[in-house]
């Protein structure tokens, strides 16, 4: 089937309106139509070719909502009218050692990306959520049990909530641990809501201290101005866990002498410019670990989605029309949005594909 | 009570005789006179003020091996007569998270090094392994119950063994867990060693071709010349966990790209130079972690010893006697050991201190 989608056509191009092709619903899989399609900055990166060889057309999106139209003959966990999600992740090998314990985003034979990933459908690269709709295999299909008017609020959550809930939970963010967020955008302010849901003394740390308030009204307990040398001294050898959500380059010591015995800082984005390197004393000195975390395994998405559902948990989102999307990635660059765009689907309409 | 000992007398000396003072044996005290004591590269360092403010006299030494030749009056576990040992840690706060929690090694107000760290005792610093005797606080004193001709072996343990016994215990090498041990030295022999023994399938990695074999006979399943591409890219990966040894500044992506999901890699070493950045996106695909490690509690330390005699594990050591240390510290820079050179403190009987 042909869809209405907005992409990119070709190196150079804009995004512009598009005609895409979707597979027929296949017998596993789920034929979505789309409500609304988070804007995560790998869109971004994507969409203006930074990221190495983007393949065009390009269609970004993967923080999907929607309903479900269609189901193949073997499908068992939906059925047509289900409100489901689909994140970052449409495939995986399913049978490696991290496909077997469900971390499919560990993949050791690499997962499908939602978009821009090779896949045997038209046009051989997968296409994401900037459409219509989508046609995605019933096992990377997520089960959204939110009320209906928080949908579009939901979306950010299938990757900026699973790719924080998911070193939240690993790293036992709970009731008497202390976890630092850094960072209060896209993830970090999902980061706050759920370390706090999970019952964790929360400190955001901002570079802004016109954020101070926005972290407390997000669930901070504090809320710290990473520029303050005397306020960020003063929780010295205390955190258990901090996620680090910033991708810019930056000092890792800074956080790592924040961190007690045992503590672990967690990093969410690859920088483009490397942060300096750590100093090994500081890791020695106190058995600390640095490391890194992507996303989330399906069924931990799921788990997420119910936790969130469970706390009322959804993204703060900013909606744009689709026809907005140059304009979002620009304040997106700027941190101006509080603390996600979401699209709103049916504004594709609007326009005639070319 | 004057010992004779060998140290540096003030800034720019050499290590030469020097008589020192020892304090009474207190309550809680345990006086043993040193047997064995092996050399480090912290003593190097320390002795020729490589570390910055080396206070003088600096008398080195913390793989101390000796007999019990007194106890105070509320000394419970040690007699006259007994086999002890002393590491790398006299005395720690006591009463910190760190400290209860068995872990003097990471005392959050600073434990006592066995050698340069301020003291109420004369001279106001203590002063090491190099000497004939030292008194100190039972808390810190081990049992070796390895037979007595492996005495001199065993002293390495006391830093060498525990350095490497921590980790692999912390991160739980064993069976069905592949361990790397990067660098074939003082720390890498005994945890090839000690990994080995643990159950786990062990792989050493030097620079140099020549020390394959030696690895294998240590007990490494494979040894890899990690200068040849090819043999590293086989192992790409594949390891739960990495012991990484070599201080000299290298790249660490080298060995976070062999771990597989989860796996981590943990330097026990401070580089002179710091390493080359670690590559960000290494640790995310993959939640990989880097970590840190120092020495080990005094229970661990206790259970390594313990441990290591039931396996019959001990150092390979070249026994030399107090008057070679100069020339024992230019063959350690050069790697010209196999593996840790000890000190029979007979020896210094041979000196009239100045």
């Amino acid at each position: 089937m042909q869809v209405k989608a907005y992409g990119v056509a070709a190196n150079a191009r804009p995004l512009e309106p598009l005609l895409i092709e979707r597979r027929e619903t296949g017998a596993r899989d789920v034929a979505i139509d789309i409500s609304y399609c988070g804007v995560c900055h790998s869109d971004l990166h994507t969409a203006r070719g930074e990221w190495g060889e983007t393949p065009y057309p390009c269609v970004p999106g993967h923080e999907i909502v929607g309903t479900v139209s269609a189901v193949g003959d073997e499908v068992t966990r939906f059925k047509v009218g289900d409100t489901v999600g689909v994140g970052c992740l449409v495939d995986s090998c399913g049978h490696c050692g991290s496909c077997k314990e469900d971390l499919e985003n560990y993949c050791t034979n690499g997962w499908t990306g939602t978009y821009g990933a090779p896949t045997p459908d038209a046009p051989g690269h997968t296409l994401g959520g900037y459409s219509h709709a989508i046609v995605v295999d019933e096992h990377f299909v997520l089960t959204i049990s939110h009320p209906k008017e928080q949908l579009a609020a939901v979306a950010p959550l299938l990757c900026a909530g699973i790719t924080t809930y998911s070193p939240l939970r690993h790293w036992n963010a709970g009731p008497g641990k202390k976890v630092g967020v850094v960072g209060i955008g896209g993830l970090g302010h999902m980061a706050i809501k759920i370390a706090h849901a999970m019952g964790a003394h929360v400190v955001a740390f901002t570079s802004t201290p016109g954020k101070r308030q926005d972290a407390r009204d997000l669930g901070a307990d504090e809320a710290v101005v990473s520029r303050d040398e005397a306020e960020m001294a003063a929780h010295t050898g205390s955190f258990d866990l901090i996620i680090d959500t910033v991708a810019a380059s930056h000092s890792l010591d800074t956080y790592v002498d924040l961190l007690q015995r045992d503590g672990t800082l967690v990093l969410l984005g690859v920088p483009d410019q490397p942060h300096p390197t750590p100093n090994v004393g500081g890791l020695i000195f106190g058995r600390k670990t640095i490391a890194g975390s992507l996303i989330g395994g399906i069924a931990e998405t799921q788990e997420m989605l119910d936790f969130c559902a469970e706390h009322g948990i959804v993204s703060d989102v900013e909606m744009i029309e689709m026809q907005q999307i140059d304009e979002a990635y620009d304040r997106m660059l700027r941190s101006d949005v509080r603390y996600r765009f979401v699209i709103d689907s049916a504004s594709l309409a609007k326009d005639v594909a070319a």
